[in-house]
């Protein structure tokens, strides 16, 4: 038991999940007059919007992760914990893992969301999403490896089935996905091959509904689409994924029925809440909504427990507009320093008024020189868009030698367009290739061991 | 097929390996009035002399990884595949893959070395060597996470042993890899953890012969013994290993058999030939030393089979001293160089004297501003030879941007004595300490999947 040994009069908040909610809280209470201790399942936080740059050879993971110790080894007052939480009991006050607990007196949990396939789990094999370290060197593995597959293959309509690349799911990681992988082809990789022609690869990006990029006004997905169609991307919407297999995706568009050979699909359609939803809703009866997200109070407390709180992708929060605030990087910070503020204030002896998200704007990048911004008042694309995209994602990296180490990295893609980090690593990486010369994996046991 | 569709009526020669060897035997082939292809099971060329810096979470594997598409893109006369030459047939002069063969005039084969266990080969899942990318990060993952156990860990016996880590092999790699891992724990994580204390490590280093460095001259290896002492590792001469297990190192001194308990154990202690030394054994008659290394003639060639040569670790050139040349990167390529030379000359009617290595010295660095450096005519240790160490990697990476981005980590380090690459990856990267509260792995089987 982690704090038996070391009883406490002071009070102890317990976080659970070090991604923008969780660090946040922490860093907001750094030195304050309480004990925390931060629980996550991995030793460092990692900056999730450029893990797609992590997927298509930009970036390294180490340039996009801070390990959490090192972000808050000067306070004090705050322990890491590296383990998993299984469950909690709101009588005792405790959280549990594997052969410990954590008492606490204030609970937070923000243990985010994960891949969603609408009850088609078995497409994780065959289309892998993103939002781990793992997910994005698998999806590296895959991408480079499927031009190492093209360049073997002599069979022609074999080898455009390895140069077909389908994203499905028309967000910004559907989006960054597409863009990124169409400047590999179409730039990055077009002398690298012999036999093969890049720029003869097909990016084509699924969305189910009409357009892509849906939370955002209609104008800028426009220009997302028509700049996406520009780097060589086909865009497809109103489109249903009703198959993924190793050959290809099946879709419905119209009522009409089509295939596409592809050996590479990425999924970037639809997450779910993590399983601490679920433990919310038995343990101290949380609401939750379609996605298991969890419904909160005004001051993202759990209605009756006003010790508990959860933030971030985890939290729907519908108190401020009708629809929920997004599952997006400033809203996860502002609830963490909210509820850290709430703490204060309440070991003060004083209230808050409820949260409030301060809107920072939506942004999604496309490719070099091209994104789009939507700041509420104003809204553009273009180079300028990319401009604020480039500096908003530079600022917010937590350590100062990743943000050395990204600005160096991008400033010397920029101007050569190369991509230092496409390493095809893993045991077995050259296995689907070399002994499935039929182009399919033989397994689903033996495709999990190619993960790197 | 892969040449079948077009013939040619160049020179054809073929590279088996993209280390140093196979990768400067190429460029120096560049242009010239040949068909080169360059064939490695993984698209990138790797830095091995920086692979501990990886192991020991300073440098990400791209940092010190290249395309080898990439590097060699210019050179239109060369072409890379990604593929594992597992036969050659000398009298069709083909080289074999699976599901594809490649013709050759003249080949080289330069496929180095891997991890020698001595007859132990279970030792491997408990003592990974280092070798490949994967290794380093396994390396990494049991490094970070054995102080993530020993901060769970309530047994101060047990924690004891999460807190030790046992190299074994007192070479560059052995000596590299203790100073790095001094460093972490004595400086790096010294503030990270709230209940143990770093600085109670053990770092053991083993050797069986009577001093470290044992190729150096003896007053180097006294002076980076010392340098390791000051850093806080321990240095067992004239140590043998006689078992490892999960709890621990087994060693006979002085006829005497002790026991290290020790959760991390890290192999640097002997190297074999690859596969191809069988290969060329059987079916050119090549003779292979006890290590497997293929014995070759002045000119890097094979006895009666002046058109296949062998060179970098995998070739044992006895022609200059009474001893092989040494497993490092600048025979490698300095004999890359003069075979691509050799080749030239050949086809425009002349001849090359023998082979001869250039000395240019022996490097390893021990820490932070010291390390031992053997030019020959002169040795020193201390601050400049560390500088020469720095100097002498950083330009001899291949690519700028890899430069840039390791300067950059370099000089960052230097100063917060941070390091930002401690990420502990890998799916399975919790199992090991929340699943066997008795502190060991469960299976080997289950350990192979943890690779990341």
């Amino acid at each position: 038991m982690v704090n038996s040994a070391e009883p406490s009069t002071m009070h102890r908040v317990v976080i659970v999940g070090g991604g923008f909610g969780g660090l946040y809280t922490a860093k907001a209470l750094g030195n304050a007059p309480v004990e925390v201790t931060l629980i996550d399942k991995r030793n460092f936080h990692l900056f999730q919007p450029l893990l797609y740059q992590v997927a298509t050879g930009t970036l390294s993971p180490a340039d996009i992760s801070s390990p959490l110790r090192g972000i808050l080894s000067d306070f004090k007052n705050i322990k890491v914990l590296m383990d998993e939480v299984t469950d909690i009991d709101p009588d005792r006050q405790v959280v549990l893992m594997p052969g410990q607990e954590v008492p606490y007196d204030t609970l937070i949990v923000a243990t985010g969301v994960s891949h969603h396939y609408f009850g088609n789990d078995h497409w994780k094999v065959t289309a892998p999403g993103l939002k781990t370290v793992e997910d994005a060197l698998e999806m590296r593995r895959r991408i480079f490896l499927a031009f190492e597959a093209a360049e073997k293959e002599s069979d022609p309509t074999l080898r455009q089935a390895w140069l077909t690349f389908v994203i499905v799911g028309g967000g910004p990681t559907g989006v960054e996905l597409a863009g990124a992988i169409a400047e590999l082809a179409f730039n990055t990789l077009k002398h690298d091959f012999r036999r093969i022609n890049t720029t003869e690869a097909k990016i084509l990006l699924l969305e189910g509904l009409d357009r892509i990029l849906p939370p955002y006004p209609a104008d800028l997905s426009a220009k997302a689409e028509a700049s996406l169609n520009r780097l060589g991307v086909t865009v497809q919407t109103r489109t249903l994924v009703t198959n993924i297999s190793d050959n290809g995706v099946t879709y419905k568009l119209a009522d009409e029925t089509s295939e596409i050979p592809a050996r590479t699909v990425l999924w970037a359609a639809g997450v779910k809440a993590s399983a601490m939803g679920k433990v919310l809703e038995q343990r101290v009866g949380a609401t939750l909504d379609r996605s298991g997200r969890v419904m909160v109070e005004p001051d993202l407390s759990l209605p009756g427990h006003p010790n508990v709180f959860v933030i971030g992708d985890l939290a729907n929060f519908t108190h401020q507009n009708d629809k929920p605030l997004p599952g997006v990087a400033p809203v996860a910070i502002q609830e963490g320093e909210y509820v850290a503020k709430l703490i204060r204030q309440r070991l003060a002896g004083n209230t808050l008024p409820a949260f409030s998200y301060q809107e920072v704007g939506s942004l999604a990048v496309i490719g070099q020189n091209a994104a789009v911004v939507d700041l509420g008042f104003v809204k553009f694309s273009g180079i300028l868009a990319w401009l604020i995209w480039v500096f908003a994602h530079i600022y917010y990296l937590i350590e100062f030698d990743n943000k050395l180490i990204v600005m160096l990295q991008w400033g010397w893609n920029y101007f050569t367009r190369k991509r230092g980090a496409r390493l095809i690593t893993g045991e077995s990486s050259l296995m689907q290739v070399d002994r499935n010369q039929n182009g399919t994996y033989s397994s689903a046991a033996e495709r999990s061991t190619l993960k790197v």
